[in-house]
């Protein structure tokens, strides 16, 4: 359909293409957004764009994603965070997600995803020794698996506990409750995670 | 949550956000995969984006969407398209699903949407004076008027009908046809769909 439309549209519509999940019809529909709003809203879409990769990079120490212009995240040089304590999250945004309850008040690690055969992800890719060099550098006493709940997540934070143990470092493991969500009607809840809610019912 | 993600990347967050249908976790989503992906993705979609509103205009005589370099949409000057012959769309985009059909060769004529009293679209916001006046200089014979299955596109199509009357136009008006979609079950299609289709129904 080259030639149908103009070459600046068609050029907006295949890199939109790209992001995840944007086949060519949402593609076209917001890039035709784009076109008919303001040229302000493409234009500091654009300029943030251009930053995104020059002004962003990881923490050396926690691999959260910070300011190029910080040295380590805010969230592990904080003193008002505990650094015995970390939360081992597979993703940056993860920390978001943990934020947001604003009951955490530990460091985090982020290992870089989770160990994947089929995507050829073993554990060489995943920011394991630093996480063991900070467990020994920081007295951590507390590791907190928080991966996700995926077969990759618990793969993940088995092949944790079972290196932690190997390497004979005397530490508290633990994951993240399993059970049912806030506001899921018990019959919409799958066998699974009802097994898990079952397993570990409170006493009251 | 500021703070908590690198402001570059809160920025790109933010300006995806403006996407139609594109909440906070989704914009967080696409902005994570540019930031993961090569720094040429990002770079590139800035730069088509920069281009978009200085590069693409609309064309004055059937308001398609054209690059700002050519005069008038190709679909009109091409000596290959009827020009008595005039399918009226709402929006520009409207034009690539008529012309993937293949089986057009007449030109577009685009209104710039549908009335909507709502939405306070009314007649004066549409591009119908330049629609009349194209019928007179070329010497329109037949105009299809594919206006969309909705509400508002039934009722643009009805009060251009009794427009083009009024003014005392002789030409022949048609709808596009109304059925049952290809690879559709008749159990699934609506009542209306279904009405139409037994009213259109074709004698073998």
């Amino acid at each position: 359909m080259s030639g149908l439309l103009p070459k600046a549209l068609t050029e907006v519509i295949d890199e939109l293409g790209h992001l995840p999940g944007v086949g060519a019809r949402t593609a076209e529909r917001y890039a035709y957004y784009l076109l008919r709003a303001r040229p302000t809203i493409a234009n500091k879409l654009a300029s943030s764009l251009e930053k995104l990769h020059t002004d962003v990079k990881s923490c050396p120490v926690t691999f959260a994603l910070i300011d190029a212009s910080q040295e380590v995240s805010p969230l592990y040089s904080n003193p008002g965070r505990d650094k015995t304590l970390i939360a081992v999250v597979e993703e940056p945004l993860d920390i978001v997600a943990l934020e947001r309850t604003g009951q955490y008040h530990g460091t985090y690690h982020v290992l870089g995803g989770a160990l994947s055969p089929i995507d050829g992800v073993g554990p060489e890719q995943l920011h394991i020794p630093e996480l063991i060099e900070r467990i020994k550098n920081d007295n951590v006493q507390e590791l907190i698996i928080a991966t996700n709940a995926s077969v990759e997540g618990e793969s993940t934070a088995l092949f944790l506990q079972k290196y932690i143990r190997d390497e004979n470092i005397e530490i508290k493991m633990s994951r993240l409750a399993r059970g049912i969500p806030v506001g899921v009607d018990l019959e919409y809840a799958d066998q699974i995670t009802l097994g898990h809610a079952l397993e570990g019912r409170r006493i009251l």
